[in-house]
C-alpha cells in the first residue's frame, strides 16, 4: 500500500490512547503483579475489577483489570478533545456501518462504545474523573515507576485496511514495515498524541491484543524491574529485552502478567507533533528494526496475543512470519 | 489574576516553539560552545550565521546564531499547523494593532514576522526545509546529546497581560506562581505541544529573554555536560544546577554561552495533552518550586536576561524579587 | 609537610573501615531516617541501639546508632586481616603511649579499643558475625540503595600529625591539599581497602566527626534520594550536592540525619590498589577540588561536626578557612 | 572438589590482573575498534603493536595488541606488590617445575615470564612506567568510557586443578558452580584485588582465553556502546547482553573485536576485601547464574575461545555443556 496523506481534519478529535481494559482470572494475583511489581497505583478496587494509573496520570485510570473466566482483552479506550467529538464519532462510526452504543462508565461523563472493522472494541470519552497529581509523591514510587500509558499494539489480519481506517480517523503514520513482494504493509505505528504511536498494527492472526505499554523515565528503572522480577518469583514472566527498538528508537522490555497479558515498559522515543514528519520505512530483513542491537525476539513474542472478547481472530492476508530468531 | 478558561478554538493553530534566533559577538566561539560542548549539530554556517539542530530534529534548525555587535535576542520562532494558519495569524495580530510583515527566510516557505504586546519579535511559519533523521546516528552524539528544542522563558513586566494574550492565542497554562497580596501572576508556564511549556513568563524587567531549553534524554547526560564543561575551560559558564524543578518536575541545568545567553538542558517533565489538565499553583514562599531539593538559585539567575533587539525593557508591575538565595 | 613514603609493611594489617558508632537522641526518629529514607537494613534493634548494614555487606553491621543524651560520635571501627593483627595493634598503640583495652562487642570475637593521638576512639576486630548475602534481594532495596560503608572524614587540628600517624599505621595517601605558605597539609585522603579513602582528615577544630559515607551504585539513586527527601519531610536535611568532587572524582550528596550527623552518599571514585599510585595534589584556590563543577559548599559544611564522646575539640594549627562560598 | 582454605600467606604478593596481550591480524582495524568504538586511550603505537589503557589507569597499558598471523592470546600480566615478590615468584614457579624466564618489557623494570600448569603464559612485574592521570579529562571520554581492566576468563580442561594452583598462589574464591554428580568445580571466580575476580576458570576445551573485561561506570554507558556499535558497522560484533550476571551481580555486555577476541564491559560487582567472605555456590541448573534475568547465552559464548600461542588446548575432564539456550 502506498502511504496516504494524513487526514489533518479528521471527523472527530482523538487526543490519545487513554486506557485499556483487560480480563484477568485472578484479581489478587493481578494486583500483586501490577501494584507490587510494576508499581502502578490503585485508584479503586472491588470484587469485580481493579483500576490503576501511572504516577503522572491524573485521570482515574489507564488500566482496568476485570475478573473474567479466561484472559481476554475487553476494550481500548481513547480520550477525545471535547464532548461534541463524541457525537461526531458516533455519527462517523455509524456511517461506516459499525455498531455504536452509549454505555455507562462510572468514572466517565459520557462514553461511546463501538468497534473498528475487525471487531476491536473501542471506547471514547471526553471527560473522566480527575485525581490529584501524584508525580511528586516520590515515596510512592515502586517497581518500574510507570508514569503513564503510552500505546497499545494489535495483531491485525489486514494491516493495509487497518492503516486506511485509522488514518481516516486522524491517526498519523510515523514508522512502518512493508512486504517487498506485495507492497502491503507488514506493520504500522500511528499516533495522535505527539509520540511515535498510540496504536500499532502488526500482521498476524487477529484481531488480538499484542501488548500495551507504559512510559517510564529512563532505562535504569527498566533494569530495576528486571532485577526485581528475577528475584521475586517472576523470572518466567520476563519475555523479551531489555533492548532498544530500531523502530521508535525506544528502550524497551516486555513482560507477561500472571494471565499472559504482555506489558511493555518503554522510554525515550521521539516527538512527532510536526504534521509534515516523514514516516520512516524499515526493511523487514533488517534485524535492527525490532532490536537495534540485533537480538532476535523469542518465538512467543511473534505468536502470542490475547483475543478481544467475543471476536474470533482470523488468519492474516500476508502469510509467513519475518522471524529472525532461531 | 484568576485563571481564564483555555481558548480551545484559538484564532490559528500553533504547534510548538520551533526555533530561537540569538545575536552573538563571535561566531567561532559560539560554534565551539554549541557544537563542541553542548553537542548540537550544525545544519549550515556562513560568515553571518550558524544554524543548529538537536539530534532528533528534522527541521533545518532550532537555533540560529547571527553575528551582532552585542549579545541580543532576535526572535522566537513558532511552527503552525498549516499554511492557512499563517494568514489567520496575520489577521489576528493586525486586529490587535500589532505590526505584521511577511519576511524571507531561506529555509521557510512563508514566514510571518510580528510581535507580542511587549515587543517580543515572533516569527511563524508552516513549512521549513526538512533534513534526514539523525536520531540513530549515535556516532555523532556529543556533549549533552541535545535532542530537540523544548521551550523558552521570557522576563515580562506584566505577566497577567502576557498570560491573557498568549491564552487567547491558544497557549494553555500548566503551572504558575501568584503574588499573594495583589493576586497577580508572578510566573506562568504555557504550552501548545503537550509538554509543560513552550513558553514561560516570569515577572521582571522586560521583555528580556531569560533562557531557551533543549530536551535531553536523562539526568546522566546532564552530569556528563557538567564534567565536560568543568574540565574544558567552561567552568565559569555553569550557572545553576543540576537539580529538579518543583515546577514542571524536570531535571535541569543552566549554563551560559560565551555571550551570556542562558541555555537550559532539561528532561523528564510530563505529558499535558489533556485539555482538562488542572494548572498547578505553587506558593512563592516554597523554595521547592524552583529546585525541589531546596537549593536556591544564584542572584544572576534572577537578574540577568538578554534584551530583544530594538526593544527597551521596562520595570515590572510587581516590584521585589522572591529570591530565596542568600 | 612533605609526603612520606608509604609504610608498606605496617605494624598490623588493617583491611578497611568497617563501621561507625554514633550517639543519637531518638532511636525511633533515627530508624525512620536510616531505614525508611536512606534504605539501610536493620540487623538488630533494641531499646539501646540499632544495628544497620548496606545491601551488599555480610558483616553484622556497618553502623551502630546508640541512644545518648546528646548527638555524639562514639567510635570508628576497623576490620583487621587476622586475629594476630589485633595483638600487634595492641602492642603498637601501647608503644605509642596510647590506652588499649579489650572490650566485649557481642557480634565480634575479640575487640580492641584504643584511640589515636587526638583522642579519636578506634576499635579493631578481625571477626564479626556474618549474615547471609542480600545484594540480590532486590525487593528489599529502598531509598538510596546503600551498598556498603566507604569512608569517614574527621576534622583534625593538626593534619600533618594525623597523616604521619595513620601513614605509619599503613594508610596510604591518595589526594591532598596543602597550605601554600606553611607547606602544611590542609586535608588528606588515605586508604587501606583500594579506594580513594577509608579515612580523611580536614584541618579544623577537632577532633570531630565530619561525616561517614555509604557507597551507592550510580548517580541516579542519589537523585532518587533527593526527590524522596524533598517530598517526605526531610527537605531541611539536604545539606550539599549533588555534585562531583574534584578530589576523588566521586559523585556525592551530603545529608543530615535527625541529630545532625552528616551522611554522604558516594559513588564512582577509582581503584587505588597499586602501591606506587602517585598522590594527587590540589590547589586550595581551585574551587573544583570540592565540587568539580565549581559550586561552593555551604558554610555549615565547613563548620559543623560532631565531637567524639569525652574528647574536647581544640583549635587547629592552621587558622582560616578556604571557604569559596559567598 | 571441596573448597580449600584460602592461602592467606601466599608465596608472593600479587596485586591484581594488570594487562593482557593479544595477537591481532590487522592493527588498523583493531585500533578503529578499541580506540574508536570501545574508547580506550592509545599510550603508544608502532608497526608491531598498540598499547592501550582505560581512563583511570596510570600504568602505561592494560592491553597490548600485537600483530600476529592468526588471532591468539599471548599472555596474562599481573602486577605484584614489590620487587622482591618477583624473585619469590620465580622460585615458586621453578619449584613447581614450571619454566621461568626474565624477559625485557620496555615499560617494565623487571618482568618474569612463566606459565601455569596448563601452559597459560603469565607475566609478573612490580613496576611499570606510569602515565599522568586522565580520569578527569572528560573531553577525551569515548565509547563505553572504559575505566580500568577488571578480569579475564579462561576455558580450562580441569577447573579443580586450576583452582588448587591459583588458590595456593593466593587467589581467593568468591563464587563457583559445581557438577552435582562428580562434585567437581564447573567454574570458579577468584580474586586478588578486592572485586569478584581477577581471573575465572570455566570448564571447557582449554586452555583458551574466553574474554577479558573492562570496568565501566554504570549500565547506561553499556547501552551507549550497544547503540554505537549497532549503527557504526559493528552490529555483528555484539555477542551477548546486556544483562546482569547472577554470579558477581555485575551488569555486562560481551562484544567481539575484529579478530573475534571477546571483550566484556562490566560494572557494579561487589567488594571482596574481607578474607572471611563466604564463596557463593550456584546451581548449574539455575539459569540466573549466567543472566539473572534468565536469558540464555548464545552457543558461541559457550564454545568460542582463543588459544594461547604455542599451547594446544585439550578436552575437559568434565564432558557436556550446561547450555540453557535452545
Amino acid at each position: 500500500m502506498t502511504i496516504a496523506p494524513p487526514n489533518f481534519y479528521p471527523p472527530f478529535n482523538i487526543l490519545r490512547l487513554s486506557h485499556v481494559e483487560l480480563g484477568v482470572t485472578d484479581l489478587q494475583a493481578s494486583r500483586a503483579f501490577y501494584e507490587g511489581i510494576l508499581g502502578l497505583r490503585v485508584s479503586a478496587a472491588d470484587d469485580e475489577a481493579l483500576y490503576l494509573r501511572g504516577m503522572e496520570e491524573r485521570v482515574h485510570h489507564s488500566l482496568i483489570l476485570r475478573k473474567t473466566p479466561q484472559p481476554v482483552a475487553l476494550s481500548l479506550g481513547f480520550k477525545v478533545f471535547a464532548d461534541a467529538d463524541l457525537d461526531r464519532a458516533a455519527e462517523w462510526f455509524a456511517s461506516k456501518g459499525l455498531p455504536v452504543e452509549w454505555v455507562t462508565r462510572s468514572q466517565c461523563q459520557r462514553c461511546l462504545r463501538t468497534q473498528d472493522p475487525f471487531g476491536v472494541p473501542l471506547e471514547f470519552y471526553a471527560t473522566m474523573q480527575r485525581l490529584p497529581p501524584t508525580h511528586q509523591e516520590f515515596a510512592a514510587y515502586r517497581g518500574v515507576r510507570p508514569l503513564r500509558i503510552d500505546h497499545c499494539n494489535v495483531f491485525c489480519p489486514d494491516v493495509d485496511a487497518a492503516y486506511a481506517f485509522y488514518n481516516e480517523m486522524g491517526f498519523r503514520l510515523t514508522e512502518y514495515t512493508q512486504d517487498d513482494e506485495s507492497g502491503r504493509f507488514w506493520a504500522v505505528w500511528m499516533h495522535r498524541k505527539g509520540g511515535v504511536h498510540d496504536i500499532a498494527f502488526t500482521n498476524g492472526r487477529g484481531p488480538r491484543l499484542h501488548h500495551l505499554a507504559y512510559w517510564v523515565s529512563n532505562p535504569l528503572v527498566i533494569i530495576d524491574l528486571l532485577d526485581l522480577m528475577a528475584t521475586s518469583g517472576y523470572l518466567a514472566n520476563i519475555e523479551r529485552g531489555p533492548g532498544r527498538h530500531g523502530i521508535s528508537n525506544a528502550f524497551f522490555l516486555y513482560v507477561l502478567d500472571p494471565d499472559g497479558h504482555r506489558i511493555e515498559t518503554y522510554c525515550s522515543d521521539y516527538q512527532t507533533v510536526d504534521p509534515d514528519l516523514e514516516p520512516i520505512r524499515w526493511d523487514l530483513k533488517d534485524p535492527r528494526r525490532q532490536t537495534l542491537w540485533g537480538a532476535p525476539a523469542p518465538r512467543s513474542w511473534f505468536e502470542q496475543g490475547v483475543p478481544f472478547e467475543g471476536v474470533t481472530p482470523v488468519d492474516p492476508v500476508l502469510a509467513g512470519q519475518p522471524i529472525v530468531a532461531p
